[in-house]
């Protein structure tokens, strides 16, 4: 249950509805129905597969009572070199054809973002920090986006504004303090969540460590100051690098010591890979 | 009406149900429900805004009993410069912090989109030649997407596969030949939709144009093969270039005298402009 | 994929939902659970069958876990006589009387409308001219009752406001003339639609032929102005005549030439046709 | 709250979603979003009028900011001559062409019903007969249809399967007898609800009586048969005359005292009335 | 059919979603996918069982493709006694400890509702007076709750305000009298529906009777005034008492020789059963 | 926005589908449209309030273009004795009535629990140790359920299975230790989340403490055993206290110094308080 099904079936029906609609009357005019396809799923590019069970999925909501019958030897996360035949599908001509795009558009975003996110991961190798993603996702695909994430050998941040407690500066600034936002949130927020705060400077970092809160946020610090953090912060609380990353710049923020670096191009900027369906 | 509402507000409630869910606990524990706050958005980069109406709405559907007021001088469509103060609200601090995140995604998402659209169009300034986009969109957002490359400038093609008919390689091979599937086609679409058939080589053009098919993709032709085809074409059939479109190519495409030029990249490659919310 | 799948179960849920609600009291309190029936479905006067795939739907949502397995040698688009058995089901006898009268609402309406495209459609024969349907449908039933049409012989109009132009008077007024509106519709329009303008006299359609217009609708004309505007057009765009059918008007019409009669009776005064779930 | 308003408007935004879907293309590109028009709602032949929530609701949904107002001297219930301009609204010209068919083809149907109904009803004037509807309704309708028959004088028979108890044969012969049927049903359904009887026979009739049921249905009986149970029905329970009813038998019926006559063509056969939206 | 299934999904999908939600962390992280496990379900006090079907369906609603499989030889209606094994699961242990809170959550609440009815209605056992139930369930469980009613042995008043005529002091007060109440409620009702009057008196009981009404609610009533309208009623009408009921009491009630007796507590105070999950 | 709107909204339209449905017969046929009425919420019984939001919001969704007019003095957190009239509307005497039911079953059950709460709490006066929830709530309602006990005074535990990680017995033998799993769900959940250990006794606690857990659950100990622990625990780790635990015991639980007590009676046994809805 990984793959997060219910979400995804989710998505699928509601990127169907928009893309076939009442009909793809082109297929319908032009291929009986009774006509049977091979296809082939092939990569274009290298990439890291992620979103297989989403692309499967579709052909099965297409036309549950004849469904396309995939052989598919990779499974997400296997990477995949350009030119690799993915996963070979017997079944309708007609619902091959009608889900062709819908199939297409999310496993190459998914795999887009896992690519990316296997890519600035390998940066990591070796280090005790982790890559984690942001909530700069799509509208509407965050659980899908995520769990490319996860595939691609990240780790996932909070999903969303309910199940994490991340005090920025605003909140300070309403709460009066960050000790009286920390002490706040602490009551009011179930024990089983941790309390974040988005710090600029060593001072912040220092009032939110006497604050007692579990995790910082080091919002757009050079490594130099990074590193200070570390230092001043020893092992005393979760550090989060935030800001400005590449993956040029990974491996020396890694080397400053903080246990996460956060990116959102990890999921707003990942371009999708390119994958086709070739019909034989 | 030109914005999408009914299915802006689909896709808000659905990005404010996975971020928001039951509740912003930071929110809630560390800003006083009577806080007020003025926010101001703003332009990190120079860039062409779509989405407004979506931004602004996600504060009224996060409260409808309490809006955020906000005064704005810019539309969709309009040029805005990096530190340009886009538009001011006033209103509940909770709910401006709440619905940050998502109103910026979206509104991120679609002026990248529109900013893309506008560059690439500039390429065809002059010429006769128009920029549309695919139906290589985003799952769930499309008709937010196709809006977004209206607003910088180009123009859709078909929404999905249920208002245009497009023939492609395995429809003609289904159907026979080219003429059969377009005698097909025509038949069986409702007589507001033409008959689009995609072709590899002028051969394909020439029984497209017999068949009396009423448009042509011709799929990844190199730009003398485009101005044969117009040649050939001599305004008989509207003449669309696909495939490895790129900005810089644009400009020569156009020359050769095809009516559209399509390109899936500014739905599926269009990073997102920077955009932020400050709160003063 | 023909039947409209999705659409046809949308349609059902709901029908089911307002009939059966909580639960079918009689059959609940007087039908044994185990009890099995052999039902007959059968046509009480001749009739073009359209809606069998919804027809059996019905009792398969109804209980999917013990189906009433049918058996049935016609098919959508079969003619039926007064008396003859179309399908015998057998399966639970309550499932068989929760849910035959939702069954045969549909299978009745849309039978219904099928026989009379069938029969207007009759008088067509051995012309080049199209019966063609309109949106004067059955709220909520526009895709069962389209689907109705094509089985009956005729063709479809447009779908809806969203996949055709059709440029009608206030249209014309808003925009200036019918040279504008022919114009600005087709720069926002998809390439992959037509553009229809409706018109009223000759001279309109003159105008509609010189804005470059794909089609007009031709409002009730009588038959001699309709052969003119025939001669007029010389085959340079698609004539639709519509206004005042009837099905004893429709071989003079066609005679005069016009490409399409659409008629909004089809949908919206078809009658039911009589069918009948007899047990045994 | 007569009028079902949650019901209306759930097949308002269906009628909506299947006809305006992502826009109306004809009018965005051809009418100034800031146009106003002034539309008459004219009828094309006498009638009674049912559905006038609906109609004006339909524009409001399309656009609640921006609503047209309507002026009315008409209300559900009301006689309209042919000729009567019922009522007039002013508003934004595309919202007036865009909701226009949606909201004709939800009045014309409800009025149909209700003139049909009234015409009918009219035939038991100054008897002490009720006209009452069945469930052969059309999917998805059922409450607005059923608020039809009311304004048009009729009454209405059970919603569905769960607020009434009607025993037919198939009941009759699984519980074993209509004894046994009826007692079942007494001892199940709540005391709120009465126990009816189908019948096609005075014995049958007799052994209702006996068992206690609260009315029968008299299945196809013809008027001299229909007398006779009333003489032996001697007041002691509900009789509901249906099957085979026209307008012109009506009186007839009537004559013979049963309490009620049920008429499916009601529902399943009132033709649409004639009804126009004129811009001036 | 008859416990509620499309209501029974219904509620178990809203149940998983607020519970389950994105994911059950603590089970991916620590259990793999592949692990079996046998779960049996104890009840850890002496119960009536209802619930079963919902019990089973959340494990596969969870997981359709891999369902647990259930051994199990009681069905709903059975008396379990503490430490029974009710039924014994074989399945993903995933699917098994995701789903076992929302399971048992439905199960307890349903059986103890059965449960007290169970209790209540022994002490009925040899009259002819009906235990039944009110509108005072918990929001979104009304079918569910009404089934447990059922499977305890009670029967059901109306299910909502829609099937059932239940006049109380406001709609007196409103309508003028009682006898103008019951009238106006017999010509707008369907003649499906019986009419009741709440009636606080044996005035008011007389004053029903004679508008005909069909039953009483007897309100708060003490056993000699109860027994005085059982009298004065002389079978001519179903009385119920209702208001201050208590499982004591109940027999004493039943002598004064009311019909039913309707007792909110059935659904709005049922206590809990204990039932466990026990993994081996 | 503390009181969960949407998830309100949400049971409010649920419940009155399930009470209302197509129309409350009883009140439209015996009550004018136009009469007004004024009612008043009066407490039957000591209570502390909680979805009074709720109560006046079944109202607005009822009728939305009529709604009723509160005048209320007190607030959700208030104490309310027996005979206190909290509220009063003027409205609708429709709308009042058809409502009714809906109303105050939400109010007299989140009421009951918060009423519970506040009493529980109570017990903990003057200690350091907190009152919390579980996830035995109803089904469909957590989010107003676990409102509730806030409003009581209490704190929430995790709301379901993804926003917190609770590792029972079952994960520990599938991780294959305590430290296992621990490690496990560290590397999995996002860092924004704890780690809670269920214990059942003192080895297991220093298991989960050696292994970096953030909080356990001490699963049915007795006060002795309990003290031990926090003895054991000297502030290294967040102690949960669990099962068995009735009012009465809480004080003395509280002594041992355990941090929280949770409690599913809270959700799953508290009674509905009595509230009343009389007209003037």
């Amino acid at each position: 249950m990984e793959y997060p099904r219910f979400e995804g079936d989710r998505v699928i029906l509601a990127a169907l509805a928009e893309d076939v609609g009442l009909g793809d009357i082109t297929t319908l005019s032009t291929v009986p129905e009774e006509e049977r396809s091979v296809a082939h799923l092939v990569a274009k590019e290298d990439l890291l597969l992620a979103g297989l069970p989403a692309f499967f999925r579709v052909f099965e909501l297409l036309d549950p009572d004849d469904p396309v019958i995939w052989e598919c030897s990779f499974k997400d996360g296997d990477k995949v070199n350009a030119g690799d035949a993915i996963a070979v599908g017997r079944g309708s001509s007609r619902t091959l054809l009608t889900g062709e795009r819908t199939a297409l558009n999310i496993l190459q975003r998914l795999s887009g973002i896992a690519t990316m996110t296997a890519e600035w991961s390998a940066e990591l190798a070796g280090t005790n920090t982790r890559l984690i993603d942001t909530r700069k996702t799509t509208p509407g695909l965050r659980a899908l986006e995520k769990y490319a994430v996860r595939v691609g050998g990240g780790a996932n941040h909070r999903i969303g504004l309910f199940d994490g407690v991340l005090i920025k500066e605003n909140h300070i600034r309403a709460a009066g303090s960050i000790d009286k936002a920390v002490v706040s949130a602490k009551k009011r927020a179930p024990h089983t969540l941790k309390v974040e705060v988005e710090v600029t400077n060593l001072d912040e970092l220092k009032s939110a460590i006497e604050a007692g809160a579990d995790a910082v946020l080091l919002d757009n610090m050079d490594n130099p100051t990074l590193a200070e953090a570390v230092k001043l912060a020893a092992g005393r609380i979760i550090l989060e690098a935030s800001g400005n990353m590449s993956k040029e710049r990974l491996s020396s923020v890694a080397k400053t010591g903080v246990d996460l670096i956060s990116a959102g191009a990890l999921t707003h900027s990942a371009p999708s890979v390119d994958l086709s369906l070739l019909f034989k």
